[in-house]
């Protein structure tokens, strides 16, 4: 059964209840679009909505976005404010009407010209971070939202497999990413999830490279593709890493490790399972090798309406994962000047294991460009 | 003469001190891609580059990123922390390192959980909202910067009129959009400026409508595009609205007042105009019209790397506009319900006027679909 605006406050009603504070405020953000079921851009403009353990939301909303609002259908207080007059008094007359000593914010989207201004309207306000407890409510993915990450995946390893078939020995990263956006567009994408990652060579060894103009791709060459589309509001969120023409005996062996270590992850993968867990399990695969010392990165990370998002799969995290939960397996091995290999899916908990919802294969590809 | 690392820092380390305070600090976005002629995500890692006013920089650096930082020639101190680990005591050493007592922040850019950290790990820390003066530094263009927008804009624009000749009665504004988006990649973006904005009918008339997949666009309806690609870093944004198979005589009369409107806005520009009298004397147009009641946003924004920068261009805001500045100039009237029309330019104040870096026509538009 879908939520109401009326359910949805409600959850966030709780949320600030269980934290002990007096109400959470959400900006334009995933949680926002969450919440309200419709999109806003944020922006120089704050707009926010305060979500009070036992009283009814109220709202600052900028003057020019009130025609959207409308849409909405909230029917709480509403302060809005227009360009020519500042936001000042409206958060005044937001935090009188609302008497609350503690808030809870998003820490990861809220900025902090609106942490000053809140502060400014009313110095005694105790602002804490709320961001994991307010983002926790989407960890667990709705059978609508697992259906947007399937429709923004298969997208995406559509526009994979035409960019694999166009790349060419003496192209430029940078042609090749485009390649990958317009594909992106063409099989349906609404937008980009994150600007893709396109690194070959040296490139690849770089967790987050940009691709480079000038760097032409060559024989022997990794080739690192780490990329997604947006689709319902969902990313998806892929990578594979490919060789041009042939590959060294290191390669085979660097890659068939990060392989090992992805299944590894499958394999622990099941509902109650800890996010620590998961981690120990695949990076210990790759400690394991001789190839420890080219570790960078932790397992992965949520995903959902933000590309990164709670659960953190990381050693030291001790949340046992939700039915429901996606998260990105993504183990990879770079070395410095040399080459990286990294190996991502989006892995899908349920009660029985972990379920790719990517697809495309994953064994080590040689294009023969 | 290109300017270094060191040079720009040594101007964050000046605004620092026009600023009172002992250190500016930057996260990613576009001071810091700017302060470092490289660009950095930043999702859940804090990231920051701290230029004391008076001793050498500092930066905390996510573990995974140093690979990419390497390439940046930054020789100063750098805490660097692993996800495993946590970045508490990572903002504890910069800050034992700096011994700074006040520090400017960009409010619009560093969200709340960086603030936390900085005040966990130095509770008598005083931070300001430095962003007018830190982001004024990107205020006046250089030539090279003025390159970049151009070429954005003339992406944008033939991605514009391949949209225009493709549009068909019938389509939905959700398809009209997929075409945009694919031309301006087709056509060499290297990403969105912002999500197009492709409204129809009465979606014209709110300013920051999303596209419809439902609505279907019908003769007599005006057509309103809002986008830009983003190129070299920097954004484009141009506006036009166009009519299909046919325009009232209340929409030809709506179009003029704001065409006027705009071309006020050209006809007042000149370095040395402050942002108060563009914006009065454009607004004024649309004052004086029948339509005054249908003015819902300010005449425009700076743009550059960001879409909406200093200086905004606002009653109230007594900024003299400096030569080499960018601003959107915007004005439009929206009837709720109704129709919308907006016109935007990209202008470039000079000493003798203002320069249209927009070239796309602006007369009245029929499309015979």
């Amino acid at each position: 059964m879908t939520k109401t605006l009326t359910d949805r406050l409600a959850e966030y009603a709780t949320v600030a209840a269980d934290l002990g504070v007096d109400a959470v405020a959400l900006v334009p953000g995933p949680n926002f679009t969450r919440a309200l079921n419709q999109s806003f851009m944020s922006h120089e403009r704050p707009f926010i909505l305060v979500i009070p353990a036992d009283r009814p939301t109220a709202a600052l909303v900028p003057n020019l976005e009130l025609r959207s609002w409308d849409l909405v259908g909230f029917d709480g207080a509403v302060f809005d404010w227009r360009d020519q007059d500042g936001y000042d008094a409206a958060f005044s007359e937001l935090l009188s009407h609302l008497r609350i000593s503690s808030l809870a914010v998003e820490g990861q989207v809220m900025r902090v010209f609106v942490h000053h201004a809140l502060k400014r309207a009313q110095p005694d306000l105790r602002i804490v971070d709320g961001e994991a407890a307010i983002s926790g409510l989407r960890m667990i993915k709705t059978p609508e939202d697992i259906d947007a990450l399937k429709a923004a995946i298969a997208i995406s390893e559509r526009a994979l497999a035409r960019t694999l078939e166009s790349v060419r020995l003496g192209q430029t990263e940078t042609e090749i990413e485009q390649v990958l956006i317009q594909s992106l567009f063409a099989e349906g994408a609404e937008d980009l999830a994150f600007p893709p990652i396109v690194a070959a060579g040296d490139g690849s060894a770089r967790p987050h490279a940009h691709a480079r103009p000038d760097y032409r791709v060559k024989a022997g060459d990794a080739l690192l593709l780490d990329f997604g589309a947006r689709k319902h509001g969902f990313a998806a969120d892929i990578t594979r890493t490919v060789f041009l023409d042939h590959a060294s005996d290191e390669a085979h062996d660097v890659y068939d490790t990060v392989l090992r270590a992805n299944l590894k992850g499958f394999e622990v993968t099941r509902a109650g399972v800890t996010a620590h867990d998961i981690d120990d399990a695949v990076i210990g695969v790759l400690e394991s090798s001789p190839y420890a010392d080219r570790i960078r990165t932790k397992t992965g990370h949520g995903l959902g309406r933000d590309v990164h998002e709670a659960p953190y799969i990381m050693r030291g995290n001790p949340l046992p994962l939700p039915a429901g939960t996606v998260y990105t397996n993504e183990p990879g091995l770079y070395e410095i000047d040399n080459f990286g290999v990294r190996i991502e899916d989006d892995v899908l908990v349920t009660e029985s294991g972990g379920t790719s919802l990517t697809t495309f294969p994953k064994e080590l590809t040689i294009l023969p460009c």
